[in-house]
């Protein structure tokens, strides 16, 4: 059996899951949870769901936006699974900031590759996302694999915007809260960047959202939400950058900025309703 | 100042609150956390809010629902504030279990007041949330007082229901999800209820929703949901004597049994949205 159940909760008719398996791609155990909609109970693939998959922010686990987001009510009624994968390899075995940062190893992936040692062995999250968690997910689950779009938060939203841009072919639409813009141009970035790809940044433009809009043909639907009173947003996250670089290279982003709110779910589950709308409508076609 | 802030976050367009203040009922420093909907905004009392309070289980502090229930969305449409108390006194000088057990002492006040010692100091969480935190409430924020009902969860659940049955001018409704329904019969009540109030069981009957039905004639409106895949139902929950009390005493509670929910915040995010609109129109008037 390639998935482990770990739990399972009746949730707005559908059911809240979470399993465990074997990766390949990170050279450890990983875990995921993973919201199906009523209309996914018949497990006998006539009727898959579209799916959206969901990247979270530093420190968390698959678990923070299953709990916080709120996001099943809208699911549930819009008839789309929620794939949530962990935030790094896990595990005793695997490499760790050497001062246990938050910023930085476990709980801090930022869904590239790494090429540098200790972190190549198990640091490839970009890989683990657009093909090893994937191809698990469309085997086991009743989920309609050309029919994913692909959403998250602060360095899950960095995650979701370099991996979506990239990758046009994988995924119907993009959006992302409180997205780190341009990891290029802010410490986290910086540090996290440096320590996984090596000093050369011109390999980190490759996993920068400014950079990639500014060089990629790429124009899938994208919506961003950022929250004004956001304790992160002039010196890690950037918003300003993309929004030149949407302005300079003719990318229409709906890229909205909410007075009032801050950097933590409070913010996304007043929005993940939009969100999950936004994705449905790309999704249906 | 009688209250401290310890945060603030926008939500659903009004604001989700934490304070600690000095409990006299209860002889320690407590938190608290409010939801203000967006029609509370306006501090000068022209237009106060009614208010639900919501009880929670053993372990809870006053964060499990904010952060797990998803009420927000649905009191910011409804204009109702939503007041969350900490489940028992707190602090280094508070008894505890001597073990440590999660189902006595800290995190598991019983809302009761304690006769007993070392208990009768501090633990008096049901003077707490009848008294003394409504009066601090009412003198605070833009609430209603007389517009208020009740609420709870497992623990929390029999908290909303012994203390809205008792004091019926106080609130305009109950609710519950997963109540203890009989303390007297099962082994969590009979615990705490024991060590709380000493041996003499008419003094727990008090305290037993079941026995207030029985003997009470109060007949606020009330609504329950109970999972019927909840691990906790059978041992300690007795469902089924509530059940049979009402019908025996003529009082009409909608008792609704959901099958395929547990007892976790998936089965109380399921279902908040009926609770806090059957709270809503009990207020209206």
């Amino acid at each position: 059996m390639a998935l482990e159940e770990i739990s399972r909760n009746q949730s707005f008719g559908g059911q809240q899951l979470r399993f465990r398996h074997n990766s390949s791609v990170l050279s450890c155990e990983m875990a995921f949870s993973i919201f199906l909609p009523p209309t996914a109970r018949n497990k006998n693939h006539n009727m898959p769901v579209p799916a959206v998959y969901w990247l979270s922010g530093l420190t968390c686990t698959d678990e923070n936006f299953v709990q916080k987001a709120g996001a099943q009510r809208y699911a549930a009624e819009l008839g789309i699974a929620i794939v949530c994968p962990d935030t790094s390899p896990r595990g005793e075995h695997i490499p760790d900031d050497s001062e246990g940062a938050y910023d930085m190893g476990l709980g801090a992936g930022f869904y590239v590759d790494a090429t540098q040692d200790p972190w190549a062995p198990n640091y490839n999250m970009y890989s683990y996302i657009i093909d090893e968690l994937p191809s698990l997910i469309n085997t086991e689950f009743a989920i309609d694999g050309s029919r994913v779009s692909i959403a998250g938060h602060s360095m899950g939203g960095h995650g979701a915007l370099t991996i979506g841009l990239k990758n046009p072919h994988n995924y119907k639409a993009i959006s992302a809260f409180s997205p780190i813009c341009s990891p290029r141009n802010c410490p986290w970035g910086q540090k996290a960047l440096g320590l996984y790809l090596g000093e050369d940044r011109a390999v980190w433009a490759e996993y920068d959202t400014v950079d990639i809009v500014l060089k990629n043909p790429t124009r899938l639907p994208v919506l961003i939400d950022q929250g004004e009173n956001d304790n992160f947003l002039k010196e890690q996250l950037k918003t300003e950058l993309l929004i030149d670089a949407t302005e300079s290279s003719g990318y229409p982003m709906q890229i909205r900025m909410q007075p009032e709110y801050d950097h933590t779910y409070f913010f996304i589950s007043s929005f993940i309703g939009d969100h999950l709308k936004f994705h449905a409508e790309h999704l249906a076609s």
